[in-house]
């Protein structure tokens, strides 16, 4: 597709579906590898982007994973290994003939190596480290050194520098000379005589300014260092408030180290909502390409918690036994009120734990966004309990009925809209993510309140 | 902070507090405009970054906004607009003298502008378009023709080009002859003479190439088009699957009319994440800044969806009022086979609707995660029934109680995993946002046949 000469063509075609791998595409990859027609399969895998490949390898099973491997295990390069998901790399890479293995880590740059290399066992990590020459050896293990989720790790090690007191002549006449800038630039640091980033220059402004200009005169306002132990997820968090485009790393000194381009930042932001989505929806860390033991195991945990929640939901509606057995209507309606509370309670929690995450909920506005949810409960609470009060009169043929059920949906809808809020904004406080667990806490709050506002109120007036 | 000269020291005070907006600084932003002081919200507002300020805007109440801006309405600049949330661009935008308004917009990339526009209502939208020079209000107009979330709105169009048979030296020459280069590029786009393009090159391959080589011979691999009319979603996929940088956009015959660099896809990736989290918290479009009637109204479609499926569930409940009258356990009991699968049935939803989403799930494997799912949902089912089992027996001392939740639990709990990936590929068959609307039915699936199962069975076993 990104073919120059068919570009013509392609246009034409492209489609939505077209980004996503063709179902086709797999299927042809299979058969040949069950068939060992290794020129078809070559056929099938030469012309897809290596993040393709990677998908490729994802969607199919393990044994047509390791057939395909097995099949044109060395057509597997490094770009491939850094693209694919990290719960099968280590099933590639065992499978992978140690010399593709060293040929394969060998193309990457230092930063890939890093993200590679930080998932994998003790012995594997040593088999790709001693692929590497000395040099790119040396840089991983000094990445390795930094924290994980760290600037340190996400950075790459070549920065194009110039001494701020150059003029743009300068500059370019030493670009021309350098025999290999990096792959990817889009700044000119410039740093102090101590080796400290001061400002940048962009290549286009750098470009289209006279020689005799000074660099200092046409740096960019957006310049912003990081710290290298800093978290990748407040980078990416910048990056996207401050729309740069490329920051330089400076150690605790001050002195640069390195420097994080968007296109990392972007990863790191899609990581990290992947993780939110998957935390607020009680499933920890896993992929598609887990197996069926892997994501019993994985999933195990937050069952095992919301059971604990049910089970106290249900030791509060054994209180209510009495009023259970004398009118069964108790029975009946009861999940209504636990549901629409657990509902309400999810909205209010997932505004809050999303606004937390782009630190749009702040010291600043807590309470008031704490007051707005309580209200909307109230509000949205009471028209409900109007709906289901009539249906309850309806259904059943009792008023008493009708308004506890009414009283028990305000009741439990202002409780959740509360706790949505302040169940996210105590975890935070206390250095949980608010995604990892909110969900259970609202939850039981709204279930407890549910059903003692409802069974209380009805033994109270019914019995 | 992102100040030069006392970079040395930002640097050792820099926290993650630092990216959030800090709390005092709000707070006198609210107290100046309190008390009218003009000179002390400017020293307030002064060193803030545009994005600050709208955050600012948006964290403080309606009445301290229009408090600020009335005091310090010319301090709004474009930027400061183009990065508001559009909840309350509208009233920010109504706050501002026509002439603020006027100057803030011109000093804008028509993109921009763009962004501002599409959103307003139409007598904002042509004080806006008034205010524009002839030449920008054209891009604009023009722009705004391109469907809502086209690559047409995303795209800048200053586009750097150069014929595809230049040498390097012919480009850079071109280059440091232009009078006004866009602010932000990174690649130059090599044109055929229908002006169709069909390669590119990074600026950096180019400073540090030959002059006699030919452009066509340092083009990069990644190069690819999208057309003017795809979905911006799409683009982002694509950007973020294939780490590109920039990509030039092209009409429907293929010539080029603008340009997509890597920042705005990764605002659309972000945007793109935030609906798809918020819908599947069950909330619409929403935001902090939104008023308490605002947030009532638009979650009130979600809560009138969840009452009915409510009731649906209510009514399999009544179907063995019997039942409940006899064994009061039952009614006790019952709500946590209903919470299992609803809980099991939102962490396969989740995965499902995810990776829907990152297009990991697709054709070649939908029908191995729906094995998985269902087995997934076997083995934790059979885990729970043995654990709710025990609980059961001991805590009512009935071993038919007990045996009855076990295997409603397992039944609950296998169709819990398959309903959860079945109705998001359902959904997205049926061309619906499968984030939109896939809780609703999972949980509606996961109640009746949690009740039905549980009150079912125990009605054969237990009367």
């Amino acid at each position: 597709m990104s073919d120059q000469n068919t570009n013509g063509r392609v246009i034409e075609d492209e489609t939505e579906d077209d980004y996503a791998l063709r179902n086709q595409v797999v299927a042809a990859a299979v058969a040949a590898a069950e068939m060992s027609d290794r020129t078809l399969l070559e056929e099938v895998l030469e012309p897809l982007h290596p993040a393709d490949i990677a998908d490729l390898l994802e969607q199919v099973d393990a044994d047509d994973r390791s057939a395909i491997l097995l099949l044109a295990g060395d057509l597997i390069d490094g770009e491939i290994l850094s693209e694919i998901d990290e719960d099968i790399r280590d099933e590639v890479i065992e499978t992978l003939e140690p010399e593709v293995l060293a040929d394969a880590v060998r193309e990457l740059e230092s930063d890939d190596v890093v993200d590679i290399v930080e998932d994998l066992d003790q012995p594997q990590q040593e088999a790709i480290l001693d692929a590497l020459d000395m040099v790119d050896r040396v840089a991983v293990e000094q990445a390795l050194n930094y924290p994980e989720f760290s600037a340190g790790r996400l950075m790459q090690r070549e920065v194009v520098i110039a001494p701020a007191h150059w003029a743009v002549g300068d500059a370019i006449d030493h670009l021309r000379a350098q025999p290999d800038l990096p792959e990817q630039f889009y700044h000119i640091v410039l740093v102090d005589p101590r080796h400290q980033p001061v400002a940048y220059v962009t290549l286009g402004r750098l470009m289209s300014s006279r020689r005799e200009v000074q660099l200092a005169d046409i740096t960019e306002d957006s310049f912003r260092t990081f710290q290298v132990d800093e978290d990748e997820g407040d980078i990416a968090y910048a990056f996207n408030q401050y729309h740069l485009i490329s920051a330089p790393v400076v150690d605790e000194d001050g002195r640069l180290v390195g420097v994080i381009t968007i296109d990392d930042a972007m990863s790191v932001l899609d990581e990290e909502h992947e993780e939110d989505v998957l935390r607020l929806g009680g499933v920890g860390d896993e992929s598609l390409s887990n197996s069926t033991l892997e994501i019993v195991k994985r999933r195990f945990p937050w069952l095992a918690a919301n059971l604990l929640t049910a089970i106290l939901a249900s030791l509060v509606i054994a209180l209510f036994e009495d009023a259970l057995s004398a009118v069964v209507a108790l029975a009946v309606l009861m999940p209504i009120v636990a549901s629409m509370g657990g509902n309400a309670g999810t909205q209010s929690m997932t505004v809050a734990v999303r606004a937390l995450a782009t630190r749009d909920l702040t010291g600043s506005n807590a309470l008031r966004v704490i007051r707005r949810e309580g209200l909307a409960g109230l509000l949205n609470g009471g028209i409900f309990a109007v709906v289901m009060g009539v249906i309850g009169v309806i259904w059943f043929g009792s008023p008493m009925i009708g308004v506890v059920i009414a009283v028990a949906m305000v009741v439990n809808l202002l409780v959740a809209g509360l706790a949505g809020v302040l169940v996210p904004l105590a975890l935070d406080k206390a250095g949980v993510d608010p995604a990892l667990a909110s969900g259970t806490f609202v939850t039981t709050v709204t279930d407890v309140v549910g059903f003692f506002a409802f069974l209380g109120l009805a033994t109270m007036v019914l019995l």
